[in-house]
């Protein structure tokens, strides 16, 4: 098979929206915004060894990839479109590797009825960049830098499996039996929480998706706001199964460490924080503490103790 | 230098585009479309050892990359304006290296009123990919389909200047030293058409960017099209100089053959070509033959000779 056979297998199905006029397959897709909106534009590559393992199911590399550049649209408050995803592989890749990461990229490509409009395909050491358009209403989005003193603070869903997932899959620690499965679906099938980023539309006043770790990403929050944050260890969503495998206090450095996640992290002020979670949110929300005037991101343990988080959070290139 | 710094150096003076509302730095950017306009949505990687050398300089590896993107808007007619761009670097690499590859990169987004919006840098093996995103009015583009039996072929530019370059830059072929330059920079300054593009809007019933040589780029055309052509190929605008190098036999199988111009290739119905040539188009243009209903792609030379092409083109994962 040539590249244009590969190219043929990995659009196969590439979606159908009526917004898109000319999808894959000239020098570039033409489509049409939706009148008096503003567009939301996001890019994210993954690189084999880094973002995930390059011996991986090629479905499971595929949705994994998709889903944490649809997690950037979620944390804007977006509502995701249209895609291009630029896939280099290694020569030898078999031509099933291919239909199976076609496959698990369509399978979300369905479930947000979002379009695949063109990409480019290369051979290379292997690695997957995508970029997602949304549409944004005429006048509010979900930034970084709304936090305001007093705001609550919350967290989507549950956080720290996915890190302890990477732990486990690159052989750093043993889990058991029935965890395993749970923790390699937190890794390989994060879900992005786009319906709740729309949802928070009305309420928050800040926002970000946890990819590098509640502490890391948080961070990124009270940076861009010129705030700082009080975060109780007690109330976060720890994942289920996590302290039994660590022990409470590991569990709790690794859902404020780890990343992967893809929850979004959102301040809401104080005044709307009850009705937002009385509006029934799409999915569940924690609050975990409220934003400061200190400057100072403070994890704080149930006896009072700061914990030391001063190494948490990834850093390429560090 | 940590991830932050890197991309504080790869992001300065983004550009100032008022359409763009949030830049670098948010989980998306947010950019508002113009009314009644249509976008055109393209991305390309460039992955070094096969795109470019590893060892060029960084400001040239940065132009090259975006100049081969907005070729893309070029071929469509459409007006760049939106860029994200996905870096991916060895871990080692100079923060002097970051810096001169922003050089490049900005000066080309600058020749063309661009705005970088977003990307991302991860550590890994050498590669870039670039999204461009341009405006097209609401009923018109150049599109790979639209060529018609009778219409005539136009190229813009000369080409075989950078296949030349290619094979001077991988050792394969010593060239003049005073023509070693004038190559140099038909690989790595490549002048993408825009402005070309956005006249033949008027004119062109097909257009694209002559990226994988002449023949295999007017075969899309012809594929999309279900037309065949004729070219005479003592028509070709040859790059100045290569036929002093290779013989006239040589530097025409490589024009026809060779890629990486970035010129484009196009199409324009039989009565309006004159009125196009006419009308002073940005840049050079040259006649280089007709559609056909042969639904076959002929290189006729000047004693009528049907040259054999069959190796034209280049593919990867062949």
């Amino acid at each position: 098979m040539n590249e244009f056979d590969l190219i043929d297998i990995l659009t196969l199905k590439p979606g159908s929206r009526l917004d898109v006029e000319l999808g894959v397959g000239d020098d570039a897709a033409i489509v049409t915004p939706p009148e008096s909106s503003r567009l939301a534009m996001a890019t994210d590559t993954l690189v084999a060894g880094i973002h995930f393992f390059s011996d991986a199911p090629a479905y499971d590399i595929a949705y994994r990839s998709l889903a944490v550049n649809l997690s950037d649209m979620a944390a804007m408050g977006a509502t995701p479109a249209w895609v291009t995803m630029s896939l280099t592989a290694p020569k030898k890749t078999s031509v099933k590797w291919f239909r199976e990461f076609s496959n698990g990229f369509r399978s979300l490509l369905q479930k947000h009825d979002l379009q695949l409009v063109g990409g480019d395909l290369c051979h290379g050491s292997l690695s997957i960049t995508i970029q997602v358009i949304g549409f944004l209403p005429k006048n509010i989005a979900l930034l970084r830098s709304g936090a305001k003193v007093g705001d609550k603070i919350f967290v989507s869903g549950d956080i720290g499996g996915a890190a302890l997932a990477l732990k486990m899959l690159s052989g750093q620690m043993e889990v058991s039996e029935n965890y395993k499965q749970i923790l390699y679906n937190r890794f390989y099938y994060p879900e992005p929480q786009v319906e709740l980023g729309k949802f928070l539309l009305g309420y928050a006043s800040s926002a970000i998706d946890i990819s590098d770790g509640l502490a890391a990403d948080l961070g990124h929050i009270l940076k861009k706001s010129g705030v700082g944050a009080e975060v109780y260890t007690n109330k976060l969503p720890i994942c289920k199964g996590l302290k039994a495998e660590l022990g409470t206090n590991e569990a709790c450095l690794l859902a404020i460490s780890g990343g992967d996640d893809y929850q979004v992290c959102f301040t809401v002020p104080k005044e709307l924080s009850s009705e937002m979670v009385r509006s029934d949110p799409p999915c569940p929300v924690v609050e975990i503490g409220e934003i400061t005037s200190s400057n100072m991101l403070k994890f704080i343990d149930i006896d009072g103790n700061i914990l030391d988080i001063s190494s948490a959070g990834y850093h390429h290139f560090n």
